[in-house]
């Protein structure tokens, strides 16, 4: 019997995100001969409005060659459906006469998922396939679009410490990550040994004191004649400040309609450079924000994160029918295998970083946090001596 | 007959500076069988201190692994030796009995063997080898270090427009380059046809106009619905004033002790973030600095970039018989070779990308700057089909 599948794409875009695009059209067509699956334009909106591509019709060649592509070849959207919105989706389905809808991204779109089964009251599948470069959904060992985004991250800090190790100097690194510091703890995942940088990491799960940043880059500094931090996007005091919130003058914050803080890596990067030059006078620092780049970079697309995220959207499609829930990519100590959980484990839920990954009484990654890292992205590139 | 042979590199590290020593080293061991090949730490600082490596101690196996190395495995130095200072490199020089001195660097770095060259008296030979990711030596087609460097951005600029063909905006990525726009200019080296970004390229060598630049940037958002933007650290108004110091409030510019305005991409990248906001309001906008994460990443490291940073040691090594010079990479309209060219031919002096490689009236790569960019930097990535 013929089904109708549709994907969509949702929230930021990955390395791997067009991986479990393919992977689900290739295995719908393997499972379900003469099976029709439309992709939706840019999420569920083009669910909404009526505007998809027939995945279906196009060859393996070109679904292949989509698939090694970085970002959303459906486009994406950063609308997150209410209840109007979704029996608006629920009417686009319909119309198109779906038996199974599959959208992929992250916790919210787990949640968008629910509504619309809910909604639906029993006619289709709704289906949720993982997707974040934070690696914060969950009920997952690691999220498709992570791997690759912290092989960028890996290879960038590994290549900055040793351009400071020829110049030395004060670098700090903004890596994207509001909730969850798994982004930015990826930057020491190929550090040669103790010496090597990053030095230092500052992530959301622990509370940002000025005093503290400044006592440990002294003491870096001090130590090993350079410094190397990583800090995420999100850092905060603890209090609910974010960090740039609190260091920049209230004139000069940057306001959206709702009068919330728009927060940008840039700002805080600014903020940073602020600190460094009003406590470290002379010092020569440079501050750089990592914004967009490790997130979809075609030089470092991961092929374990290929071939997970394709197995995440080909899962997808062959769990169709055990029902509704949401694909978890789940470690058993040997191999990482998807499995089938309920929407709601993930919906609206953020896996923060553990409080293990990172040393006690040090704002450095633990060895059980680089153990981590480490299984994920394995050492790629060998560094020959270095006489500084 | 034995020779002694010191090397030593200065500025900003490469990708590919180590294969420049270790060429030199391999070509001193070949051409002069029991030549003694000393590496400086940090640049003439450690030929006027003392503190050397023995290079040709290395076996072949080590200095490979040195060569594939980015960053300066010697490290480095930003000191610009005055005459009293180049009195005591030479004395260092002599200390160690040397025949011929390779200094890797940019412009600067062969003024400095010039001035050696004069108070040596023709005791030994000067050498400069080039190196700089800004491309702006005179003489040469292109220099070591920059095919990386532009391989880094020419990807990462890729990677960003299909991000942004995904979830629509704009976007700024802020690339090195104070007095060339070469660097900046790869931004466009892979894009895929006139839709694709960059859609607009800022340069130093061309005025910066506020109103212009909001202009472009409305007109490409209405034409594309987002709009890639590549601009250049060392973007100016034409007065001389750089554009961070028009931009930002006076009580905001970061100063050094002379008084000077400290430019820094997260100024001016935020400068821009805020000229967006004021001028384009509710526009979804994002600006990053790529700052140091093109210069030596390890993930980026050209082939032909790394075997012409070997082959211009190794000739500077093959050369000293002719006499002091520089290397400087030409290109014959089919390959590229290195030549040795007089000091001053190089020295403080600064080539500028040409005015011929921006469209005259619009703030683009020309036909004639892409086929520069691309015989350098060879499509390795293809893309396939999007849909939005």
């Amino acid at each position: 019997m013929a089904e109708t599948f549709v994907i969509a794409q949702g929230g930021g875009p990955t390395a791997v995100i067009n991986q479990t695009v393919v992977g689900a059209t290739l295995e719908a067509r393997k499972r379900f001969p003469g099976a029709r699956v439309l992709g939706a334009l840019h999420g569920v909106r083009g669910i909404r409005d009526g505007n998809f591509v027939t995945l279906s019709e196009l060859s393996e060649e070109e679904l292949r060659a989509i698939a090694a592509t970085p970002s959303a070849a459906l486009g994406s959207t950063r609308d997150k459906p209410d209840e109007a919105y979704c029996a608006q989706v629920l009417k686009g389905l319909e119309a198109v006469g779906a038996d199974a809808f599959i959208n992929i991204g992250g916790n919210d779109t787990s949640g968008t998922q629910a509504i619309l089964r809910d909604a639906a009251g029993g006619r289709m599948t709704f289906m949720h396939a993982p997707k974040t470069i934070d690696n914060d959904l969950m009920e997952s060992d690691h999220t498709p679009g992570f791997i690759s985004a912290a092989e960028f991250v890996a290879g960038a800090f590994l290549s900055v410490d040793l351009d400071f190790r020829a110049l030395p100097g004060v670098y700090v690194g903004i890596v994207m990550g509001r909730h969850a510091g798994f982004l930015t703890a990826a930057a020491s995942t190929w550090a040669a040994d103790e010496a090597s940088g990053p030095h230092l990491t500052y992530v959301p799960e622990r509370a940002f004191d000025r005093t503290r940043f400044i006592e440990d880059v002294k003491s870096v500094l001090a130590r090993h004649g350079r410094c190397i931090v990583a800090m995420s996007e999100g850092v905060s005091d603890g209090s609910g400040t974010s960090l740039v919130e609190s260091l920049v003058p209230p004139e000069m914050l940057e306001r959206d309609a709702h009068g919330n803080v728009r927060l940008s890596g840039t700002d805080l990067g600014q903020a940073v450079e602020r600190m460094l030059a009003e406590d470290l006078p002379g010092q020569r620092a440079r501050v750089d924000t990592f914004g967009y780049l490790p997130r979809g970079n075609i030089a470092t697309i991961n092929d374990t994160d290929a071939r997970e995220a394709f197995e995440a959207g080909a899962f997808a499609v062959a769990s169709v029918e055990q029902g509704d829930g949401s694909v978890a990519l789940q470690y058993n100590g040997v191999r990482t295998e998807p499995k089938l959980v309920p929407l709601e484990a993930v919906a609206a839920k953020t896996r923060h970083m553990p409080e293990t990954f990172l040393e006690p009484d040090a704002n450095r990654i633990s060895a059980e946090g680089l153990g981590y890292l480490q299984r994920l992205v394995p050492r790629k590139f060998e560094v020959g001596r270095v006489f500084v």
